[in-house]
């Protein structure tokens, strides 16, 4: 870092880069940016380009940022504004100075572009990617970039288990004393397909251990974290998280305060972005955060419909044969289930909509969503064979009585009050219900546009928004009958929703009968 | 577009859709960023990701934006902030609303898909795909997304062709009454390399008609339209520029003022920001501005060396064959020459410092930089034969004369006068002599990293700003002579540039004699 240069006149003097911090508000999630005025000595020299990237450093930290000049008006002179997540990888106190340089170009990249061009990518080629990755030091079209050379040339087996073991690396990671730590993960696409709260309890209370973190949502209208948070706080650190363990067998916490595979998280932005899925990735994405969780052995729920993630049963078998082997490369035991994908499961679809479904599972309620509570059965089955000493074939005989008999939910209780005391889930104000606009069979459902539905009406933000599914494939209904109605905590996100709504009619498809 | 909504309550309101456009002066170049305070009902709605993308109306035009979220003392209640490319996109006037709403995703982002899988691109697919970028409908990870992919897998003769009729047809095109129309590109990477204002005066001094429309640095220190702007005026409309070229048979201006293949400026600032080269793209990119600018009969200057663009002579002569081939499918006859790239051509780099070596060869200046002179006379004998009627093999020898008699000179100034009047370049106060560190042979001369020191001390910003350069590859220096000198404006560039230089001191390789 060079703060201070000789100038022309052979001076030393404090240099051009040094200037004072401003934090301007302005949240672009991963990249750092910053904003500089456009008659700074700065901005001239750097012959201002699209992407042009500088250093900046606060102590004995520095980001990479890209740089955006602004008008002279929106920043005083000897000033730079820094994006929240610039600011925040900086820990800069307010009225502080920071200084700039240019940043030397990233090793990693050149493995990128080896990649391209169709080279494999060694292990530490990869290791040094994630590195950078986690440290801020890629731009967004560099993750663009990134994420397209992996679909484009798709990942071979070591290279899977290279992507793995560097994502776990790039993070945290959490040990038990106990043997087997099981686990379960869906990898997505499917609304409301919220088992992991059932599967908990009904395992914990036939005695294995499950230490669940999950996930906030990042692109769906909510994460398993988002809906248990209107059951029971879900914001624990390690500590507490460990007690409610040794206590409980089990938790459902939110993994955001452990880091582990933070590389995923920001991957998934631009991957959702550029609706790029890459198997490789995928594969890496989900093992990563099991294996750093600690889990020995885990169940991978693989839905499959035209709107899933998974689109073919072909692509479903291709993907079981690779998490399973490279799971195993890290001594992991994993079993896959390939369920149904055509179609949200259970009812609700939205934090406090879908906790509802939960309990009526759990509390055996005879309107309880029979959909949620044969997966939950299933899938809990499937890991009490897995990780148990029970024989093959009993599984869900076990996790249905574990329901029956009520101690599923006694347990489920004693994790909530564990983990904070347990909540009432909120409900909304405002609903508005969608009715079919003809008779028929509906005969598909479109889950991601069913998802940005209960997005834009505020979920999972606003806890109680999201919708309520009334019908599903198979079921004939008639003009006027409401398909699903929308909840939202406010009249605004309604209307949005319901903006949406109009444009996209045929969200349920409906047949002649 | 729907601006009324019904509300849960049944009314019909002004949505929270409609918002007072605030200019914020933010540059972001190509892509359209919109900033919304983080406790408006959209921003909730939206789920804010990153990369989620929105799209903004007023009267009749609209763009897609990418959306960032502000704290709330950023902006007003009811008001949303512009970068530059949103705000003049859409030629809003100061105090007027726009109105938002969800975009419809892009149908030729599904094609970009099946580029990445591996199918091989339709030409209504390369169609689509082009007037998406060229309308701003793309985000900066789109394009990212779009180069890599054809990085990865490598375009075909025919994707060749539809990508260079896609490029043309996304801009404007000149014709002209007369034929042959002559031109000249160099495929470029390297610095100082300006023999366009000499071959123009050359080949126009001897009949031929030759339009050059020119461009200005997009990420070098320097494009022939800066260049030549010390010499003359540049922004000539296309009536002006065709008055030009009816009296003295050529011009040379700046093509901004005719759209001639404007994607390919958009796609340029992302690839150089990845360090990426598609062959495919390169051969579209140089071939459509060409084709679009009307010319019959190009000369292809396809420098080689470590640091040009070009890297070695088997990936020249693969661009070669593909660059004649494709430019055969639009009836244009193209002939390269592969030419030395290891170091700059001329001694200045830098808009004024280059149209002084331009100058001297011109004027037949004794100290006039012989490899400028000998290239310019190389490329100018070229298109004499190629778009003349004389005999093979005789180019040089009229070439040289047109220069040796004055003819040329004579030409250039008569083409000055016709585009405004002739000016004289300007100079630098600010000079600071980099030494050799050590004495040796120079064997190697970076011209990336040469340019970078030029650009931070100001080019082409500051017109008088850049370097000298006073070695050349093969020439002994001894201990403390200078190796170039850096010409800035102002200090605080100077200081800027000389940083980089003591962080890059090896940019002129020398070995022990």
């Amino acid at each position: 870092m060079i703060t201070e240069t000789k100038t022309s006149t052979g001076e030393t003097k404090q240099g051009v880069n040094i200037l004072h911090a401003r934090r301007l508000g302005i949240d672009t999630q991963y990249e750092a940016i910053v904003f500089m005025r456009s008659d700074c000595p700065i901005c001239h020299s750097e012959g201002f380009s699209a992407q042009t990237r500088i250093r900046v450093s606060y102590k004995d930290q520095s980001v990479i940022a890209t740089l955006f000049q602004t008008a002279p008006d929106m920043l005083e002179h000897g000033e730079i504004g820094l994006s929240e997540s610039a600011w925040h990888r900086l820990g800069i106190l307010k009225g502080e100075t920071v200084s700039i340089c240019h940043p030397r170009p990233l090793d990693s990249l050149s493995n990128l572009r080896s990649k391209i061009y169709g080279r494999p990518l060694e292990a530490n080629a990869v290791r040094s990617i994630f590195e950078d990755i986690v440290s801020g030091r890629y731009s967004d079209i560099h993750l663009a970039s990134f994420i397209t050379a992996c679909s484009a040339r798709p990942l071979d087996h070591s290279e899977m288990v290279a992507f793995t073991g560097a994502m776990i690396d790039a993070g945290d990671r959490l040990q038990w004393d106990t043997y087997p730590v099981v686990d379960k993960h869906c990898v997505g696409g499917l609304p409301g397909n919220r088992t992991s709260p059932i599967v908990v309890a009904i395992v914990t209370a036939c005695g294995l251990t499950m230490p669940k973190t999950s996930s906030r949502a990042i692109t769906s209208p909510a994460g398993t974290a988002d809906t248990m948070e209107t059951l029971a706080p879900v914001d624990l650190d390690i500590a507490a998280m460990r007690r409610v363990v040794e206590k409980e067998g089990g938790c459902i916490v939110w993994g955001g305060a452990v880091r582990l595979s933070p590389a995923d998280d920001t991957l998934i932005r631009i991957e959702r972005a550029l609706d790029l899925d890459s198997e490789g990735q995928l594969v890496a994405s989900v093992l990563s955060k099991k294996i750093a969780a600690g889990s020995t052995h885990v169940i991978l729920d693989l839905p499959v419909g035209p709107t899933a993630k998974v689109r073919s049963q072909n692509a479903a078998h291709a993907l079981s044969r690779d998490l399973v082997a490279v799971a195993l490369a890290f001594d992991v035991e994993a079993r896959t289930v390939i369920s149904d994908g055509r179609q949200p499961i259970g009812r609700g679809i939205g934090p406090a909509l879908e906790a509802r479904d939960v309990l009526s599972v759990l509390q055996g309620a005879t309107d309880a969503p029979p959909d949620l509570r044969d997966k939950s059965i299933a899938l809990a089955g499937h890991l009490l064979e897995l990780g148990g000493t029970i024989e093959m074939g009993s599984g869900v005989k076990l996790a249905e009585r574990a329901l029956a008999d009520g101690s599923a939910w006694n347990k489920f209780q004693g994790i909530c009050e564990a983990q904070g005391g347990m909540r009432r889930p909120p409900e909304a104000l405002h609903r508005h219900p969608v009715f079919a606009k003809e008779s028929g069979k509906v005969t598909a459902i479109d889950n991601r546009r069913l998802a940005k539905v209960a997005k834009l009406a505020g979920a999972p933000g606003a806890k109680a928004a999201g919708l309520e599914v009334h019908t599903r494939i198979g079921t004939a209904v008639c003009v006027g009958e409401p398909l699903y109605t929308i909840h939202a905590e406010a009249p605004g996100e309604l209307d949005y929703s319901l903006e949406y709504v109009q444009e996209n009619n045929d969200i349920f498809e409906l047949t002649e009968l």
